[in-house]
Order: structure tokens, then C-alpha cells, then sequence
């Protein structure tokens, strides 16, 4: 199993400042990671909160089951340590990805409190960034 | 419609920290709010949360509706980028409001994440800062 | 008395980057906040200077009045310190206006000196901030 | 009544990062918070949660109750201001503990937002500091 | 053409830090890129070079032929502000690219002064990042 | 042997800064600390020293006779870098003692140089963190 | 027209730190310019003041006459934002000039506020600095 | 000669702040100044300015005339380098006076940029401090 | 003899960032610099490179003959203090030029590393300030 | 009893810089000292010391007879902590003193410690510095 | 075999800053280390280069060959981190050498990126740290 | 003569951290610049201390002596001034010696306030540093 969970606001993907994120929507990102899933013949499952405990929580049972994680945490990237230190339990691989280039917009987004109990990042390269962390999960 | 959304332990004021934000209840915040909207021929719904994902919910509702906003994000004004990106969203106006003068008070309280999203910002005028609020608004 | 304090290069209004202050020039400025204080029953003096020594003294009168003061001090917000003090010496309400949102400008302009020894701020909503700072003194 | 109040993650205890934490869990903690209060003659009660909101509203029902507080805000402690500001409503005691000694491990965890508004802080002694700040209550 | 660049000290892998960067070598990681690129249709020209100039003059051909590039600019990256202007003047693709995970590595290695020109940055998924890259590219 | 060792200025308790150290004396300090040993059944020596050489060789007594020793180095906290050396060389627990909150007091006071090479803190807990901390050794 | 205009100290010329500013005075400057305008065809006005209103006001009227400035603020340039912002409002070109090599004096002197809202800077050329500036804008 | 000079706001002694300046007046002060002087047979010249240029200016006279000079800057001290500039160009012997100590208020008030370019400093004696300025220099 | 030597990526002028170097190209500069150079009756030599070791061999050179030096080292004006080291040996005049005005560029173009061993610098002024420099020079 | 203490290195006097310190001896100074207490009719007790601890406890002894304190701290000034602790226990008066203008040397010593807990503070008139101290108490 | 490496400029020693560096050549230089090796019964390459990858090139071969190495990475040392890269593969020792005493001359200078990576420093003892460290190395 | 100092928990070696100091003893070290000495035909002596005052004394006598002095200052390295000062009065050499490598530390470990007024440094060469300080001081 692997799980694609996504933070705060990336339900509003469409919607929410086309000209950074894309008009694609949240309902297309599932789609073509659930397509690629299966294309690798993996399972995954994709989801979205806007709660941090759940987050929390999902991440802890991805630890549980020893699963690996492709994690946008949106905004909390920058912040929220208890995200990160759900992450430092993970067995599996961790890799976070960010749809937009977050080196080319407001200074605090440059930093990411959760890349540090990452296997890898993947920056920039939109909905793409999910389906190649899925594929080297996959290998 | 405009929505006056209150952040974390503002449900508490009166009882919290008198000497800083004086012993009227937020139950009559709520009713300066309502009474103010009343005489200017608005709607307004004023509501409060303590959970960081129901601020981003209320915020997301406010965007589709292309609604204006009163915010005063307590102290998640210093920190949640999350809330700040709900902000981004929103078509409408977003008034960002102080009780207290935030610049008199902890170092840590002289930043504001939402201010770089904000139409404006009102700071240390008490409930009334809520009532210019809506006034500016209206106008 | 309410004493409405202009500091430098507002006496440009309207020619001055129309972009960020709009095309309203300062003598729209006086007319708006001496009609409010007509609709508002207060006596108020709109000033404007481009010496500081000048805004001193007249800060000093309202000291020595007790009056009140509504001041959008400029450029000299970010680092007259000698403004800072003559405001200190106030007896009544100090509310400091700026028309722009300064958090969404440079960096520099994002830091007052003045807000430490303000009753409160009202920054971004345009002229409609003299107004409503009017108001609140009124109030 | 004292409460014990846990933040982010710690639910995981003898899971997370044993090397960090050691290998009793939560549960243990929960045993020898009870005991110790037996011992003291004192009432307890050893909560847990993933969720700011619910941690915000378990302050406020300390503050209500004028009872002394034994808080482990586990990640929130470096940046949850809103954790913080509901720490300073509380009447009585408000011992911050931490398990691991934060000052040995990453920059980020040597600073709490919390201790300010503390009576005191327990760092590094393992569940004994529990023990320990409910001793110190109890006297 | 997709060019494949490699900065100063990578002609070294396999025997540098092997604990760091894995025991494959450079000519491993030509034959990875290759195959790629055969797999994906695409032609790739891969090189390493420890000349800033030579680096610059390479880039400054891509960008006459409007290529896309893969770059893993090595140490570079935290300082060579040449090689990033060079890198600005692309008008393909730019894709960064960072074997190790350099979040978890020294406070220095941390900052890019890449990523503000890059299309994206794949960081910490080993030689894979480069296949990554290229797929991304092809698409 | 357990050491309990107290810094400069530490002999003026009682007099000193009453309203931020109590109206209780050094002495009185060391009555409880050897009223706690006996009721703990372990030996203590308590000393204090306004000489950072004098506590470097106390410390290097410990160090040699692999006592647990009970610290506080007062002023020295926030610079001896000597004494943290000495720390460091124990081989017993090391807890680390202030009287008072230091986390509320000058912003050079929320630093402690020992910190990162003693087992534990304990801060402002008032003669009660010397009580706990033997006790704590004494489990 | 273009206008020449002079900050604090400069009519001290010859007269202040002549190891740093050479022994002529501020007339043989005006001279210097006005020989420069006349071979240049152009006319020149060259002034000199210590008051920040004066500068500003001149600032004004070249604003609004669309004229070109030669500007060295002196002092100002590093904290005068008022100076700054009346240097925004120019239609026409505004050459900073600086006698002395500012980056060679004290850390203060490094950073101009200015240079932000200037076409072009002429550092440490001495009288030629305001020379060059002319020729510039002639051309 | 020996010029006393005084900045921004010191017309206000007396008025200004009692609990940091005292009661009494700077008529008071001037008094003090020239009854000392006379004790030591030395003339002095006692002014206040609250216009930048005006200070310069007497400071111009005073390096015109070697003559000595006792400065009280007020909040000038801490920001205008035009004032630093002119102070550098005295022959005689200037001493900085503060009537309250700026090390113990504000931190933008614990840095003085004229104290570089001094002959010494005096901080926190009251008027006094004055008297033994005026002594320092009559020796 | 004067050297006019230009640093990474200048060869690529009119190329390059159309937008921030206009659309003159490298060959159109070196047009410039030599007739300017005839028109003075002086003898000048115009080079590019993008390899540090040929700049600093080229200022060894120019050291030797005793020349005066235009230098544009590009963007190693902010880091390559070996430049500034080969720079600091120059008996001639160093007149340091950028064609863009790096002030109202990235925070990191505003610092150089070589203004510090430079006679002067001229910012902004596109490629006139090459003319000017050599004109100051002959002068 | 006024007490003039000095700290380590200022034996040396005479000896020690004499471009900084003069050439006069701390046997000079101590005569300075005890000639002007004569004068004023005031007993002064001048001591020296290099070792911390001797400071302190001499700091303790004045506390105790409620005396006033003349100190130069000497390099402690800037780092002392546990002087600085001493000092705040002072019922007299204390006035800082040092022989150079601090603020014209090396930037660490531009900050003191011990000025946040003195009286006042009086830097750069050398030997006078004291004498004005006692003529200060004595008043 | 022991290499000895020189960075950028240093083929400049005599006629480079003598003030700084003394009157002796690079040629003494090699001759010194020559005689030195001689001396110790070692064989000793002596080379400088002002090209950052032959720099990184002869490290790579002193990696292959486990070779020792004395290196004065001239202007590098404070910005290559490619050259401190190729240093961390070395297997032999590599001592740092720095002719004239970093530490006493710019800011910039007192930080070197390639100690980390290093066996020992030498700082400040003129040519002879590098026959000290062909000693070192030796024995 | 020469003398060679060593600071706080010096006396330690053998048993302080081996990991980082190596297993040969205080004695050892004493052993080894003894015969050092005697190789070289000069006279050392050699001491340690934990107690400032008396490394200042120290140094004073070396300074009145005009001897040549090794000092390791241990942990006074990062903070003690007052031994800082006490160097500057050395006519004689100052060799700055570190055992182990103190770049490769704690970041606290990598400033030397002594630095700046020694001759030279030498760092992590182990005892051999003392013997190569003892050969340069003796050449």
C-alpha cells in the first residue's frame, strides 16, 4: 500500500490561484495517481484533510502498516513539526512533493520543516511530481 | 453575506486576559457584530473555532460564495500559513482585525501571515475595530 | 479637537503612484475627513508637512491639548524616532493611518515605530481609514 | 484535580523513535501518572490528543476550574501560540514537561513558545518528570 | 537534445562518500540516463565537468538550441551565482537534480541558488532522480 | 555521593532580588536539600562558589569519583563554556537546577550553555527543582 | 532642466574630512556642474540643503516638471525614506552619485535606500561622479 | 565657547514622560547649564532644536569656531547620520549626554550612532550628566 | 593601456535577459568601449571570459603593466573573492560597471564583493557606463 | 562609603595600550580617585581585581552597607553575567565607568552587560570618568 | 608522496600586498617546502593554480594515491565548497595553511568552508606553517 | 624564555573526552614540550590553570618579561575577554594552540576571541601542535 496524502487547501486545486497550481482539479490528481497506481500494479490511496490530527493520524498508520507515503503537506510544510515528527516514525519511503516550484514564491515557503525526515523531494514539476514519486516507490 | 470568523480562544474573552482585552464577553462581540450589520443593511454570521481545519473550511465557503471577510485569526495571525492560504482564495474583501494592539504586546505577536493577503488591517481598537470593519465594508 | 496629521510627500495624492494610493488627491483627503467630522459632530484640523520639525510642534499642541490624533506619519513611520516620542507625549488617542497595505510593500515599510505607543492602526482600507478612525475617536 | 495533558504523537510512545524516547508506552505513562496521584492523594486525569482544538478547549476547561496543568504539548511547543495563549488563562500551576532533553537534539526543539507562560519546566528526565510535576503540584 | 550536466566532483562517484551517495559509479550513472532516454525516445547527451566556465558555455549552448536540461550542479549549487544566470537564460526545461537528500546534510547544502531559475528540483531519490527528470521531460 | 552544586550569587538568596527568588536563604536551600537526602537515604554535599575554578575542580571531584551531581551554575549558565566542559566529563546524571522561571526574564537568560550535556533541566520550580532532582537521582 | 541636488554636510565641502572628500569646496562643485551643463548644452540648477522638507519639496517640483536628477543625499541615503519615496514620484531620470567609495567607509554607509527607486548609481569618482551623471543624461 | 545642544522633544522636559525624565524643566536644565558654566568660568551657549537642518547647522558653527560641545541628540541619536556626519567634523571635544539611561528602555534606544564620532558619553545621570560634561571640558 | 574586462555569461549580451540588458549585443559593447577609447585618445582592450582563472590572470596581467581596469565581473561580483583578491593588487584605477541597477534586483545581486578594493562603481547606466568609466579614467 | 572597583587588566594601566589607555598608572588613578573623595568630603575605598569571584564578593560587601559603587568592569563588561547579577543587588548607586570610548573600538565591545542594572554610564573621558562619577554620587 | 596545493593569486607572493603577505616570493615558497621535505626524508609536489577545477582535479589524484596534503586554498577557502567536496575524499591527512592570520584581517576571511573537512589549521606563521605542517605530516 | 599556558580542564587530558583528546595525559603534554624545548635549545615553562585571574596574571608576567607565549585557552577560547586583553599586551609571540579540531565542533567552538591579537593559530594537530608552536616560536 501506498498512501498519496495531501494537507490544507489542496481540495481547492481548480479553484485556488490557477495561475500558480494549474486548472486542473483535487479530482484530477486522484485520478491520475490512482491511473498510475495502477499502470505500476500497486495499490494506493489517495486523500486530502485539512486537519493536521488527521494527518497525524493517517501517518501513524502508515507507520503501523509500514507503508510507504507521497506527502504534500501544503502549508504545513513550513510549520507544523508535528507533522514531521509523525513522518520521522515512517518505516517505508517518504517522499514529498510540491505542485508549484516553492523556491520561486514568498521567502517562508522556501523552507520545509519536513524535508529533513524525507527519503527525497520532488518540487515543481506539477501533478508529474506525484506519479514519478509513485514510480520510484514502485522500483 | 459576511462572514465574521473568529480564531483560536476567542470564544474565551472576558474571562481571558481582562487587562488586555477588557471583560465584554464574545457573546456581545457577537452582538456589536450583529447589531452593527443590522443598522448598515448586511448580512453577517459570526462564528468562532478553536480547530485550525474549520477556519480553512468557513474561509474555502466564503471564497465560493465570493463573500467578504472579517478575520481575526487569533493567534494563528503568527503562524498558520494554512489559514493564510485559505485567505489567498477569497474574492471578496478580507478585513484582518486586532482586539488589542498586537505591536505594544511579545515580540512574537508583531507578525502577521495574513496581512501580505489581507485588503487591510484594523489593530487595538477594541470591539469597535469589528464594527469599522463592517462599516468599510458596507461602503 | 481631533487633529487629522499628515506627514511627507502626502501632499501628493494623486499624482503619487496612482497605482498604490489611487487617483484621489489630498484635498479629496481633507474634504472627506472634515465632512465626517461634520456628520460626526467633532471639530478636526487636517495637516499636512513635509518637515518633521513641523509635525513635532503639532504634536506637541495636541499634547498639550489633550487632544486626540489621527496620524499617517509616511515615510517617517519607519524610522523617525523623534515623531515616535512627540506621540508618546499624547494625552488622547493616537490612531495611526495608512492608506496603502504596507505588509504587502517592501519589506522596510512592513515595520512601524510609531504602533508602539499608538491606541491602535487601520492600514490598507484606503481614505476610508481616516473615516473610520474618525469614527472610533468619536465613538 | 490535575490534569495531564499530551500533545501531537505521544499516543505513539515505546513505538516512536525508541532510541529518543524509550520503550514504554503511552500506557505506561498513563500507570505511573495514576499511581503517583494515589500516592499524593491527589485526583488525575492523563489525557492525549492529535488535535489543537481539543487540547485549546481541555485548557479552557482547566482554566474554568481553576486546576493545575501538567502539559506535554510534544511539537506544538515550538510554534502552537494558540496552545500557548490558552496555557495563560490557567489560575493554577502549569508544569511543561518534556520526556527527552530537546536542548541535545534538533535547533528547532530548544525553543518553547510555552515556557512563558509556564510556572516551571521538566526537561529530560524521562516519564519520571511527570512524576515529578505532579510531586512538586501536590506539595 | 535533453543535456544531462553534471558539476564539479561527480566524475567521482562511487568512490566519494560512498555512505553518502551510494557505491554505483558515474559511468553507472551515463549507462542509467542512456537506457532512459533510449526507453523514452529521447535523444540525451550526458557530460561532467569540474570548470565553472565549461559548465557555462555548455549551458549557454542549450540554450541556443532551446533544449531541455537535467542538472546536478554539485557544490555549485550553494554558490556559483554564474552558473544560475546561466541556467536563467534556458529556454527548455530545467530540471535540478540532487542525488542525496541535502535537507539532511550540512546547514550550507540546505540553500540553492538554482531553484529560483528551475522548472523543478528532484532532491534525495538517488541516481533516480535523474530517470525522474528525463521522464518528466519526455512527457 | 550525590553533589549538589550552586554558582555565583547563589550565597545571597533571601537577600538578593526577593520578589524573583523568594525570602528563603541559602541556608535554608541547603536544609532542604540534606532534609531530602535523608528522607531519600542518600548522601549530599552542598556548596556554592562565587569562583568558576572553585566549581570547574568540585566538578572534576564528581567527574572522578562518578558522583551524580545536582547543578546550579547561576550567571555562569549563560556563558561559562569552562564549567560546561567540566559537565561534561561526568560520568553520574547531571541535573541542571534554576530557582526561577528564566524563560520570563531577560531574553540572554532563556540560554543555557549546559543544557546540552547535562541528563535534565528543571527551571523555575523555586527550592522545590533541588527536591526533585534528588529525587530523581535518588530513583 | 535637470537639477543637481545636495543632502546634509555637503556644503562643508574642503572643509569636512578632507582625507575622505578631497580639499575642494562645494562652490568649485557648483562650478564643475554648471561647466559640465553649459559644454553639455543642457541647463542645470545646483542646490544644497540640510533640511529633508527643502529636498523633498525640490524633489516635488522636479517631479513635476519631468525633469532629470542628479542626487546625492548625503547622509539621507541611508535612512531617509521620506527622501526615497519623493524620489519615486520622478518622470525623468535620478543619477545617485556618491563622492567617496561609500562600500570602503563604515557598515552603515553600504546600504543606500535610495539606489531601489534610482535609474543608475556613481560611486567614490569624486567631483567627476556628478560630472559623468550629467554627460548621461545628456546623451 | 561651549555649545549645549539639544534635540527633539527636550523643549518637553518636564511635560514629557515625568516617570523616565523628571519633573522639573528645561528651563530648569538651561538654568543649570549656564549657572555651572559660570561656577567654571567658561561661557555657554544652551539651545534646542526640534529641526534637524537647525542642528546641523549650529553643529557647523561649532566646527567653524573649534569650539566645544555638549550634545543631547534625543531620538535623533539613534537613526540621523546627518547629525553623526556633522558632529565629525568638530575640532573641539563633544560629549554625548542622555538624560536617562537608554540602556535600561527600548532596545532601538541601547545603539547610538553618534557615540563613534565622540569624545565620550554620559548616560543615565539626569541633568546632571550635563554638569560634569561641561566640568570634563572646563578641565 | 586600459583593460575592460567582463566576467560569466556577458557574452551572451543581447541574448541574455532582453528585458534587464536591452537588446544591444556583446560585440555592440566592445564597438562602444573602442571608440570611446579613440575619442579619448587612449589605447583599450576589451575581453570576456566565463573562467575565474583567465579573469584573475587578465588582473595579474593589468597589475604588472600597472593599468587601469573597467571590470563587469558579472555574477562573480558576488561571491568570487578570488577576484577581489587579483583586483586588490591593481596599482591603476579599478572603475567597477553593471549594466543593470543590481539594487532593484534579488536581495543577493544588492552586495560586491569587490566595491570593497574598487575606486569607484557606476550602477545602471547601461552600456554608457562603460564611456563613462573610461572617460573618468582618461580624465 | 563609595567603592571604586576595577576589573581585570586594568592594573596594567601605564603598561597596556598606551595609544588607547594613556600613559598614566592605575597608581595614578587610585591617587585621582582618593584626592577627589577628599575634596568632596566623601571616604572611597579603590580596589582591583582580576578574578571574577573577588569582584563579586566585593560587589556583595557594598550591597550589604547599602554602599554606592564607581566600577569599571573592564572586559567583563561585555560578558560578565554573574558581575552583572552582583551589580543588580546594589541599593546604591551605580555608575559605570570606562576609561576609553568603547564605542569607537572593536564591535564586541560595544555592548555591556552591566548597563542594563547601573545607574548611569559614563565612557570616553578617561580618568575624568571617575572623578565625575564620585562628584555625581556625592551630589 | 605529500602534495602541497595552492589556490587563486598566491602564484603572487612578493608583489601581492606585502604589508600582508612579506617580500618573499612564490619561488621561496617551493624552495622552502622542497628543502623542508629534503629534510624530513619525504618527497614533497609542490603547485599553485588560479583554476578551481585543476585545484579539484590533483585533490581527486591525492584521494586515488592516499596521499597527504598541505593546502592554502587562497580566496577559495571562504566560497568553494567543490573544493572543501574533493577535500572530504582525501584518505591521508590535509592540513590548512593560511600565510597571514585570517582572523585579524576582513569579516569574510574568518570563516573557512574547508576546515570541516580538515585534519589540523594553520594559521598566521608566515611560510613557516607550511614546513610545520610537512612536519606534522612527517612524523 | 617561553611559556606555555593551557586553561580550564586541561589538567583533564587522558580522561576528558578521548574520543576527542586522545588518552595521553596532562603529564604527557608537559613531557613533550619539555623536550621539545630542550631539542631546541630553549627554555619553557610549562602551566595550567582553571582559574582566569591567574592565566591574566600570567600573562602579565610574560608581558613584562617580553616572552613568547603558547596558549591554549580552552573554553576561555570562546568567551574571556579579560584573557583576550591580557594577550594584547604581549610584546613577545602568541601561538593560539587547539588539541583537537575545533571546526569540526560545536558551532559555539568555532569563534576564538583570542584569535584576532595572536601571532598565529594552530588547531587539531593534536600535542604535536604544542611542539610545532614551540619549533616556530624558536626559528
Amino acid at each position: 500500500m501506498i498512501y498519496v496524502l495531501n494537507g490544507p487547501n489542496l481540495n481547492r486545486l481548480g479553484t485556488r490561484e490557477p495561475a500558480v497550481y494549474g486548472s486542473a482539479t483535487y479530482s484530477d490528481l486522484v485520478d491520475i495517481c490512482e491511473s498510475t497506481a495502477e499502470d505500476l500494479g500497486v495499490t494506493v490511496e489517495v486523500k486530502q484533510t485539512n486537519a493536521e490530527h488527521e494527518m497525524i493520524d493517517w501517518l501513524h498508520r502508515a507507520a503501523d502498516e509500514g507503508a510507504d507515503v507521497v506527502l504534500n503537506a501544503g502549508a504545513w510544510t513550513h510549520y507544523s513539526i508535528a507533522v514531521r515528527d509523525a513522518c520521522a516514525m515512517l518505516g517505508g519511503k517518504l517522499v514529498e512533493v510540491h505542485i508549484s516550484n516553492i523556491h520561486t514564491r514568498e521567502e517562508f515557503r522556501h523552507h520545509s520543516v519536513i524535508s529533513g525526515v524525507a527519503t527525497g523531494v520532488i518540487v515543481g514539476l506539477g501533478f508529474d511530481g506525484y506519479r514519478l514519486a509513485l514510480e520510484h516507490i514502485a522500483r
